[in-house]
């Protein structure tokens, strides 16, 4: 397994597809330029290469363990991670006055990507360091950034999110965990928390927990809800880990897949006093801590589409060297046999796969890209804009790939054959890793909710009317005959969402919520193939101009791309109607099942 | 996990709608009545939960391993196949004449099938086993099965099937391991083979692997081929084991799933002599292997079915007893929560799950009947009517359940959310189980051209002609109102099937097989789909007609059934369409995707 991705693909997206250059050319990334981003890229893969997918199995195969009393993780981790953290990976995507490197959040994205498709376990440390670091900048005081940020970004501790409680997964409202406030100005915190990764070991000097916790008397539910540092060692009067805090491992949690990723039950204060201080106001936890939920749900779709990528790049090399059977047309059974990848249901495994994290990449780059035009756009209409488009297509760059890239993954597998079912290929643990990413950070139903419930309908339709508008814009754009067959495809299945969802959104004006929200879950695979579609419009629409110059592999490269638009058009957008059709009769049947009929 | 399967679920299927029942007037069933049926599967599921389900997760935990001498497994195992064995399940599905219940097919299905559902990886040895016998029952000589097939039905020798090879998975004709024959009448086979279940170990005295080789000088392909039996121990004059054979373990599979059937590569005569006996006539071997084909394919589907059911029912007390969130309506965040079936979303992926494995089992049942009405029906142009229908439905029953009873199984770690991703409950070991099944026994790209490419196709038609009828009378019968919507939709569904195989042949007629085969996986999924719709049509009119006296429990049975039904024909149907127009289009973009440009 030496190709983790398609670096001729993540060209064409960064460079071709959506112009991260042109970014250069805002003061913020004026000291950077296209060899810079590849050596970024260069430098991932090389170290993704080196240090993280040698150990992939191996991790996965002898996954952390607790001894009652330290958690054992192999040692190769943190060699891996001192490496990460030596070469400036983990503050790589923050602003030089933070020592990070200030680059776009899409090349950044692209480039630490290439960690979680060489080895999703071990890239799960500093990817949570870097995110709760960046929670502590956005919201921390100086000296919270000073005493705990800063020995983050520069790997001595790590971070953890601590959200989910035993009774309230994806219901965060009916978090308990309380924090009691002392007379020092601190809280003292008392409860339990599930699902926390990096819980617990010993790769950092400290590890800083952030936690949402009820402060005494708030109010219920989603207003009264806090957000506390709990350092696992509470720092002395040098700003140095000096005391042990009251935080306590209290199970580890087995999980099928991302096994490298410790994940733990923790519980805080049972025992002895556990000391946490607020970050930014009481009762503003949940704003707090999703303030950077658009980035969180994208790195989670992109996450999936790496994963993609990699079983993608794995079957790809063994269909073209794996010699079995022989064309439908070939009568002699003498005859040598062809490499699989000549079988027309081989093709069609490796073209789905294509299609999907081709596809789930350049939606999750895309919004990437959002992100950073956001950071550089000054025009106040032309950021709301930009957010707006950010609001209605994150549940969309979460989920989608999370289920189709999934699939990808089962794809592979498929190609493999038996031997794909075996642990000595990588294929079944990319699919077993990858079923993590349609149940966290909000599963893929509380997505749909979202998008249907919150995005599509706010401000009087505003984000929807203008996703409409793009996609037409891009339609009316792809002019050339050989898009003709897209751009017709597209611009039927878009009538049709606008349709579907102005019914859907009179339902609702009439007062019937649930009714209105009865098949989120095909809104959501509906608007989501659409959009993917419209990526492989955008997508095809780049290749055929450059297709007139190629050459060579440039030109297969790009008739791929053409090809890949092809197939998604033909085989997978007309999923979208089947969706439409269901949602215009405002199907009840799920909504209605009595409970005794199961 | 109390609940493998739905114990009203089967007696619905096997009673209500396939009429099991009425087998016992023909002779051969006689002794039986549905008293003995319940008893053969309520003893199965007892034994089931009593010794095979206990032990599920740990040999999952602890798979089988090699210390270079011996095969280990947990003692478990032997535990179970021993009251396995004594219960006489072992050799329940054979006649009478040789020690089993005569039991009929559907039913013996049924009930084994709880053992896949407890623990699919300790169910795989007896079952291997089993359909060794079978094969030595139906073209062993007399003393064959006498020395081998005796002793397996007691349960005292085990038995393999040894068919593919290291370079030669799906493609058979490529098998090159050599039977040499001796101047005793007996062969020397010289070879390897690969993913043999149940290759070694220590749980019966003997092994006896069922191998396909070439005798020297045999034709190229599968002309070639021949069947021997290979025992791991010699039988001496007295027909004991006596001398340890030239067979030997080359090494252990991993696998991602089924981890507790463990999984060999085997080499013949590497280092010492590999004594084989012919089964058949010589280069018969793959007729041999496959006259019980249909069985061995309906049974994976079954297992599929199975392992789906297992999923669907624990999901389901899971939402039934896990509180978390409220109402989409309710506004009081400190209203208590509700179950978390009570939410439309938990309630779609029960449904979708209910749909499928139900579906999915009724129609492995219903092949099952087929066979059973085969081995009783005199009247040679009933029996080639029964032949033809099991022809054309055994690839799909055998791809359809592997691909959505997966699915399935997908969704039942979605209602656990983040537990569902944990090995503390089996969902997710159910999952992995269940990705073999698309792959072994024929992947289902190979059961596609099977089905499209031969059983559409042969004797002009003869077979997909009688199965159109067959639906067509079913549609014909559904005339209750309440049936209407069903009817009709499967009637367009199947007049579209209709026209698309109609065009499909006259491709083939025109010679452009690889053009006529290319959407083959389309196609199974199509008329997959469709047959699965009227194996709900039937199911619909069965549970209509007894809810008019249906009180309680039993009502909400039925309702469940039309609700489910429902549940298939509005949101799976559609797909046929969807594959239908591709079919008529012939496209051709995976055919001529060219191989430099993925």
């Amino acid at each position: 397994m030496t190709i983790l991705i398609d670096r001729r693909d993540l060209a064409f997206l960064l460079y071709e597809l959506l112009d991260v250059e042109s970014l250069c050319a805002q003061p913020r990334y004026a000291q950077h330029d296209r060899a810079t981003f590849d050596g970024v890229i260069d430098a991932a893969q090389r170290l993704a290469l080196d240090k993280f997918l040698p150990h992939a199995a191996k991790l996965d195969a002898q996954e952390p363990h607790f001894d009652g009393e330290r958690v054992h993780i192999i040692d190769e981790v943190k060699a891996a991670l001192d490496a990460y953290i030596d070469a400036g990976f983990l503050s790589a995507s923050f602003d030089t006055e933070y020592g990070g490197l200030q680059l776009p959040y899409t090349v950044s994205s692209a480039a630490l990507g290439i960690f979680t498709a060489a080895n999703a376990g071990t890239a799960g440390y500093p990817f949570l360091t870097a995110a709760a670091a960046n929670l502590l900048r956005a919201h921390g005081t100086d000296a919270q950034r000073r005493r705990y940020m800063q020995p983050m970004l520069a790997g001595r501790y790590f971070g953890t999110m601590c959200l989910s409680e035993p009774q309230a997964g994806s219901s965060l409202g009916d978090i308990r965990t309380r924090a009691i406030p002392q007379a020092d100005g601190r809280y003292h915190l008392v409860g339990s928390k599930m699902w926390i990764s990096g819980g617990e070991h010993e790769l950092s000097e400290n590890i800083v927990h952030l936690v949402l916790a009820r402060i005494d008397g708030a109010p219920a539910g989603v207003k009264g809800i806090s957000l506390f540092i709990v350092p696992k060692f509470e720092l002395g009067a040098d700003d140095a880990p000096a005391r042990r805090n009251g935080v306590r491992l209290a199970g580890l949690n087995h999980k099928m897949g991302y096994r490298g990723t410790v994940n733990t039950v923790l519980s805080f204060g049972e025992h002895e006093a556990c000391t946490g201080e607020l970050v930014g106001a009481p009762n503003q936890g949940l704003a707090c801590m999703f303030h950077m939920m658009n980035e969180a749900r994208i790195g989670v779709g992109l996450a999936a589409a790496m994963l993609g990528q990699a079983g993608y790049r794995f079957s790809l090399d063994y269909a073209k060297s794996r010699p079995q059977g022989r064309p439908l047309s070939a009568k002699d059974p003498a005859a040598p046999p062809v490499m699989i990848v000549e079988h027309t249901d081989v093709k069609r495994l490796l073209l789905r796969q294509k299609a999907y994290v081709e596809g789930g990449l350049a939606l999750c780059l895309y919004c990437a890209r959002l992100v950073d035009e956001q950071a550089v756009t000054t025009d106040p209409a032309a950021r709301d804009d930009i957010g707006l488009l950010l609001d209605i297509l994150t549940p969309i760059a979460k989920a989608w790939p999370s289920e189709f890239c999934l699939e990808a993954n089962k794809l592979a597998i498929q190609v493999l054959g038996g031997y794909g079912y075996t642990r000595d290929y990588p294929v079944e643990r990319l699919y077993r890793d990858n079923r993590l990413n349609p149940i966290h950070e909000g599963t893929n139903g509380i997505q749909a909710l979202d998008l249907l419930g919150r995005k599509v309908t706010m401000r009087n339709g505003a984000a929807f009317r203008l996703l409409v508008a793009r996609i037409q814009r891009d339609i009316a754009a792809a002019d050339a005959p050989e898009l003709g067959e897209f751009a017709s495809d597209l611009r039927n299945a878009l009538e049709t969402v606008v349709q579907v969802t102005m019914q859907l959104a009179s339902t609702a004006a009439s007062g019937k919520v649930e009714l209105f929200l009865a098949n989120a879950t095909a809104y959501l695979e509906m608007l989501g193939h659409v959009v993917v579609a419209w990526l492989w419009l955008q997508q095809a629409r780049c290749a055929q101009s450059a297709l007139a110059t190629a050459q060579g592999e440039d030109a297969s490269f790009y008739e791929g791309k053409l090809r890949a638009a092809r197939y998604f058009f033909r085989y997978e957008l007309p999923q979208a109607a089947r969706h439409a059709d269901l949602l215009r009769r405002l199907d009840d049947t799920c909504m209605t099942m009595p409970v005794s009929a199961f």
